[in-house]
């Protein structure tokens, strides 16, 4: 299944992909992508209807309502550093274990929304990454081989920074990475069915039309299992919960010109296969 | 108003206390404590309704059923090393601007839940708090004179944390503080007209029945106000947002003998006049 979420900011119906490449409205069936709604098991209810009943749902116009976020998550957990080459470009040294920060769930936005630049700061960054959205509640799994059976799917996602928030105002990143529109999720939430090679995802981030990071998922530190696994050991994972898997190198940060996001610039983030994202910088607002 | 929330965990109802000191029923009125429910004005509106309905209302028996978690807050965020007397007995440095740090939203839980100590780490420290709520969708205060009119209310929190996950797991402290059942919240979550003076409050922190934290809100160096308006200008504060506005010193961390949390303790924390928590620690399972 591809889920989506069509309409107004706040408004969003939950939405699905059909075998006809037509948009359905599930909004009769479902409140929204949301907690128990993503439900491994509920999901496969759903998928199992959806697939003899779609023709029965509401076709939906994508190309004239807004795309919204695919899903309205529980949190947003952000890796930081997990890609070898990105770590060795950086002449930082592999983390032992992963490094976890969140943003806030506010930050979330549609993969085409405006991406509104902070009003304070002028560092801002890009930072394509493979979103996975757990699917069951999930605690101290004994081993990172049970974490597939809990991810519910995967999602192109965006984990954009500010980056003089994050490194220059005291410690810990959440407030880099927690202004609104800084977490663009989707356009779809593919399920795990969909995507049998986690670990072979190619990852494309442009600038312009300018390629500014390209690098597959195989180069992950912590691939996603062990990511689920560790996770698990410190908090109960929830559905909906989402992990943003860590970025590959090519960020303004560590470019020598630092060409941090300005307005008009364009940002397209693309895991491919799962959608892509393009937003358009407008500056701060007075 | 005193806002409360009753019943099986994942099952509260949205509750009030009552003029003559019953507990009423809301949910016939308002879903949950949560989002929408929490905007100042739908409450303004509530309390009036209540004001003159409360006896049409089904009463609740609390000392029948258990009390939930004040509210189902969208994020909960927790200021680091906020009283003065505290970075004094740390020798810590008085920080620049507020250190800010986020709990999973899935660590809420009742002011008198059982507190299940982690598997893995055996420095869990606690740290009485002033939580506060907030009202309405705030973004780029202009001053931190203008926060006040953007807290619906005030709770008393306990930002427990287990210090090795905090301090020896790799940087970010979210690892330390998103176990299950480390954020209790309430009983109350008491609206902001009763609490006339959020800066004089008195924190107290039991444990077996020795005091081992007490001090007032008084010695905050980021004053509630301030913190409002800081984390305003890095992220959108939503209704229902909560702040754990720091601890005061006497946690396990700063003692001589680090006395962690063991299996039996009982930990009791509370904000004089807005409610007291009562948590019993469970050895881990498993």
């Amino acid at each position: 299944m591809r889920l989506l979420r069509v309409g107004a900011a706040g408004q969003e119906r939950p939405c699905a992909l059909a075998g006809d490449g037509s948009v359905r409205d599930m909004g009769s069936w479902v409140d929204d992508w949301a907690g128990p709604a993503l439900e491994i098991t509920a999901q496969r209810e759903l998928a199992e209807r959806f697939s003899r009943l779609w023709r029965s749902l509401p076709e939906v116009d994508v190309q004239r309502e807004r795309i919204g976020p695919a899903l309205r998550p529980g949190q947003i957990l952000s890796i930081g550093l997990n890609y070898h080459r990105h770590a060795r470009e950086a002449g930082m040294q592999v983390p032992d274990e992963p490094i976890v920060s969140s943003k806030s769930v506010h930050a979330l936005a549609g993969p085409c929304d405006v991406l509104q630049l902070p009003r304070e700061g002028s560092k801002t960054d890009w930072e394509v990454e493979l979103g996975v959205v757990i699917g069951c509640r999930t605690q101290y799994l004994a081993s990172p081989e049970q974490a597939r059976a809990c991810i519910l799917g995967y999602c192109t996602g965006n984990d954009l920074s500010e980056r003089s928030w994050l490194l220059e105002r005291g410690g810990q990143w959440i407030k880099g990475k927690s202004f609104d529109g800084f977490a663009p999720l989707g356009p779809y939430l593919v399920t795990a069915d969909e995507v049998p090679a986690p670990q072979r995802l190619e990852l494309v981030c442009k600038v312009n039309g300018v390629i500014m990071q390209h690098d597959s998922t195989e180069d992950m530190i912590f691939d996603v299992d062990r990511l689920v696994h560790y996770l698990s050991q410190f908090m109960t994972l929830h559905p909906g919960d989402v992990i943003l898997t860590g970025s590959p190198g090519g960020m303004a940060l560590g470019r020598p010109d630092q060409p941090f996001l300005r307005e008009g610039d364009v940002v397209e983030a693309e895991v491919v296969g799962l959608g892509a994202q393009r937003q358009v910088c407008r500056a701060p607002h007075g």
